[in-house]
């Protein structure tokens, strides 16, 4: 058995670009940048929960390490190492080789070294380990939001929802909204360079992956503050030319998940520098709503109708 | 369901020690130590595989956290901070509780920080990666060992084997015995303070977590070079005084897994180093064989038959 899965490892061991001893022995070794804090993060995926056994390997080996990219762009921080633990039923070369081969697309993407792991026997699961850096004390916390600050969101939230629901045949998008949906769902791009630029800009930070309602939520929580989101507001013009009706557009923007988009707030002075970060990236970045002092979210329809987030989870 | 491991993860939340950001971010945020490197390990650890599902939760939190703080000591290295994610079927607070409790056990003993991790619904997995420092350039790699170095290791490596044919009923070991056994398997030591004693000291190190010969050959593929190891030199006197006869004293030394003791080479001259490092620690540190250019590794009886480990390996 150890000799089938060191043979499955050896998919794994690539040369780092910024690692002092990768995979092999006891544990690896690198050297954090000097004067930078580490930002590191954990996710677990177990097949039937977070993920099905048909799903392509190739592209779960992408999405795997992109969900964990998008925990650290989240910070304002830039990836730099992680460690994969795999178990699997049994050795199975073609889905590690798929597997593997997603996961090192999006390594490179973002030049994420790959420094150790650790291969066992068991029900398939997924567990990767990220460490990125950012510079002492210019993390974006979810803990900064306060009274009077804006709520902007980066791209058009709710594409992963709609790619879902158009694989599941529960609606039926335009041949290149499904494209584009499809890939937001099984190809997410976090946004490392936007969540970097927003340093020193954002007062707090998350990505959505459980949609901007529920994860506004986290920000309001930590920050000890409420919000106001309005619905006219919301980048939706997007989905709809997908071929989303106005009803399913609003639902999967505000409760749709795993988009890995970036959800931020900050102060209203800065809306000309986060302007010109939109340019430079070539990112929609929409503002959506504020920051106010009254427990909770309030998400504001166009007749002016108050309602809760409650109302939008059918994609959840 | 989300609210249910919420709870859950309340009992991993802990202030940390040495954390700047901990449990509840999109990420967690430490400041490695100037002029370190970092050293970090993962380990995937599947109920059914690695562990019995009436495995003692305690126990099994414990040990989750020591084999990993075994990894960072056998680099010579100080662990610092851990994350943890973990997989279960349903949420189920008494299990949670015991493991928390055993986890931190470990934590405090060793100073663990716990940053933070994930808790999601699956098969019971769990897996923890861990992070060290050493003063940069100065770990100790199973890539160092050459021709002349001496084999050295820690403790009576034998006894968690000998634990666990006790508990299943294939020898009978005296009551110490077994108590003492049935300790070093379910409550592992890692040797922290010799590792990092042994810096500079040896010239190659790892843990033995599958018996000293399976574990030699590791350091022995990694430096290049070949090891005779003298069965007369091994330390059975503990073994045998716990009841174990000859023949299974020897075969679960060599190759018995789940101990954790440091298995390393030094060259000759540092003999009254290890000798003074020994007395330091209050712990036995026996030398076992020597370093040749002979590929593979040999083991010589009392009588000068010379064998191959395969010979001792009904422990694995």
């Amino acid at each position: 058995m150890a000799s089938e899965f060191e043979l499955i490892r050896q998919h794994f061991t690539r040369d780092g670009r910024h690692t002092d001893l990768g995979v092999g022995d006891d544990a690896a070794l690198f050297t954090p940048t000097a004067g930078m804090q580490l930002v590191v993060s954990t996710d677990m995926l177990v097949e039937g929960t977070h993920f099905l056994p048909d799903t392509d390997p190739r592209d779960l080996g992408w999405k795997t390490l992109a969900v964990n990219v998008s925990d650290i762009a989240a910070m304002g921080a830039t990836p730099r190492w992680s460690l994969l633990a795999l178990a699997m039923p049994a050795p199975d070369e073609a889905w590690v080789e798929g597997f593997a081969r997603g996961l090192f697309e999006c390594a490179q993407a973002f030049d994420i070294d790959l420094v150790g792991g650790d291969t066992t026997r068991g029900p398939r699961t997924l567990c990767v380990t990220i460490f990125g850096e950012v510079p002492a004390g210019h993390a974006i916390t979810r803990g900064g939001a306060a009274p009077g600050d804006e709520v902007w969101v980066t791209g058009a939230p709710g594409r992963a929802a709609l790619g879902l629901a158009h694989l599941q045949g529960r609606l039926r998008l335009t041949d290149a909204g499904a494209a584009e949906c499809v890939a937001a769902l099984q190809r997410p791009q976090p946004r490392v360079a936007a969540g970097r630029a927003l340093r020193d800009v954002a007062s707090a930070m998350l990505d959505v992956s459980d949609g901007i309602a529920g994860d506004l939520g986290h920000i309001l929580e930590r920050s000890g503050v409420g919000a106001e989101i309005q619905v006219a507001a919301l980048p939706l013009d997007a989905l709809i030319a997908f071929g989303a009706d106005d009803a399913a557009a609003r639902a999967a923007c505000l409760s749709g998940g795993d988009d890995y988009e970036l959800l931020f707030t900050a102060p209203a002075a800065q809306r000309a520098a986060i302007e010109r970060i939109a340019t430079t990236q070539d990112l929609a970045i929409t503002r959506i709503g504020r920051i106010d002092d009254t427990p909770g979210l309030r998400v504001v329809d166009a007749d002016g109708n108050v309602g809760t987030a409650g109302g939008y989870d059918h994609f959840s």
